[in-house]
């Protein structure tokens, strides 16, 4: 943080003209690509560049928010850091909420990864920070260079479509929204810089013990030498995935209106699916994980779970991680939780 | 070439196991990803690892092939090769034309890369080959490592959806099949072991002034170290965008069906696409330039040019790359050649 003691600019009249301009792409990004207007919301607060330049783009842009800074307790300087987040909300006039938890305990008692259990312990503090604030969303600073390493990332694992396009900009059932993904993060160092705000470098983006960070620091540098435009690249890829869920949404709505739950149990008639074409029929079984809220399926066995769901009316069982169960049939595909659920035949 | 004058074999009961499950894998994927079950056919014949082994699959799934030879002149030992591929058709049991073009000459004379120059040259030939012979395809031996390198490739330039799935294993308007697309170049050269069969090793192929190269020798290791099953997951996505692109060729369709051919230039009236959803109207668009056979657009000019075509009936003029001019108007969309037009407003 800069020790000078003045407030940081909070109306747009305030900033320089980039920085302006910067202000109003952002409200246009939020109004035309997430399409919302959001007035009372929770900043994911860092302290790093993103979060830090997100935080003063909302002020001047008259957005009501609350930073809520997670200390994950798994640096020696992290105290120090929920200080400079608390003096950093004073001069912007903003409250500040800050909640310890010792992220590497966490990741110990639950048997996951460190970035794991940051993250779950964050998302459980941000969840818990909108109730208590009653605010409308969770705001993170993810730029368009997260965006590019999460298409990578998508890539290297396997997604299918729009899935590869990269993360959303505004998830409604999480409550969270990404304004600054179609930001390319130099712009943000840039607007800091020029009002003379400083940020918090964190050393653990260096390190190649994370996936993202392996992604940021060999392989994007290639694929932008490549193409040095290679983000804006990302960014219409991303625009294209948007427009074509948009669609598939709309076109699978129908379908979805016939699914029936029982007993905790998702049951998809054979009708409702049956005649689609292949393309809508992958999407559909896609879809049936993400409404059962658990278990996942590689692409590969969604195209042999639909030849079974289409093909042949006799019974056959697919188990899929996260301890789900489909069964299809006559009478069309259910889902159901289950282990070692066993093919009855 | 290996030295052994014996004749290779050429029926599925002289492989061993392993070589015939490959031939027959091979087999699957033209009936069932190509739809077409080839009789006579023109093997694009480098020599190298992939074509060697196509041409010998080829034999054993009983398909009569000629091999096309296309000596480029460029390494000091091409004359050499030419003369190795003549030794091996002969022991293949199949006729082999070679033809010799100095690419560097064409290069320099149509102001165009050696790599350009090299494909030009090669297609020029295969297509004389396909009449002189009355073949029905030109097969060519990419496989699933270079399905790999040409997504991250289309990945880097800004290729939509389903674009970004990678190339074709059939294309019907240039007649050209890839049988091998889904299988790894490991298998192709461990099948060519088991049966003796020596290649020839491309030394440019380790060169990195190709962007190709420099995928596969810095890019594509990185990825298959966060993922060592990559290839397949890309396997996975070009079957995830064949069915899309046979979803959209169907639902588009009828929108093309009212395309008015005049003067060689192409009009799209208004009301066959002004109430589609825009995902849909995007690709209308590219499918527009497909037709026309030359110019090109990025998506983000699509965005704009989708702007102009819907929301408004004032008459808009675009310039693409490739001398290609769209002109919006409450008339429908008008595509034809013409550099420098000016918007007459």
């Amino acid at each position: 943080m800069t020790e000078r003691k003045d407030a940081f600019p909070c109306r747009m009249q305030d900033l320089p003209p980039a920085g302006a301009r910067l202000c109003m792409a952002v409200g246009r990004f939020l109004k035309e690509k997430c399409g919302v207007s959001p007035h009372h919301v929770i900043v994911a607060f860092s302290g790093g560049a993103d979060s830090t330049a997100l935080a003063v783009i909302l002020r001047c842009l008259g957005v009501s928010l609350v930073l809520a800074h997670l200390d994950h307790r798994l640096r020696p300087e992290s105290g120090e850091e929920a200080e400079s987040a608390r003096r950093f909300a004073e001069r912007l006039g903003v409250p500040c909420m800050v909640r310890r938890v010792d992220v590497e305990a966490l990741a110990r008692s639950e048997g996951i990864g460190l970035e794991d259990a940051g993250r779950r312990a964050r998302y459980a503090f941000f969840d818990s920070a909108l109730l208590s604030e009653r605010a409308e969303w969770v705001v993170t600073g993810h730029h368009l260079d997260d965006l590019s390493e999460d298409v990578l990332m998508r890539l290297v694992r396997g997604s299918g479509w729009p899935g590869l396009g990269g993360m959303k900009a505004v998830d409604p059932a999480r409550r969270l929204l990404r304004p600054l993904l179609g930001t390319p993060r130099a712009e943000l160092e840039a607007f800091l810089r020029s009002l003379g705000v400083d940020w918090i470098e964190d050393a653990s983006n260096r390190s190649d013990a994370f996936r993202r960070n392996r992604m940021r620091n060999h392989v994007i540098p290639l694929l932008k030498a490549e193409n040095p435009s290679f983000s804006r690249s990302t960014r219409t890829l991303w625009e294209l995935a948007r427009e074509d869920e948009h669609y598939w949404n709309e076109v699978l709505a129908p379908v979805f209106a016939q699914l029936r739950e029982e007993n905790g149990s998702l049951l998809l008639p054979r009708a409702a699916f049956v005649s689609l074409p292949r393309a809508a029929r992958l999407r559909v079984y896609a879809g049936l994980f993400h409404r059962f809220g658990r278990g996942q399926a590689q692409s590969e066995t969604l195209f042999r779970l639909d030849g079974a769901a289409v093909s042949s009316r006799s019974r056959k069982v697919f188990q899929f991680p996260g301890g789900v169960c489909i069964t299809t049939d006559g009478d069309g595909v259910l889902m159901k939780t289950g282990g070692g659920g066993k093919n009855p035949f």
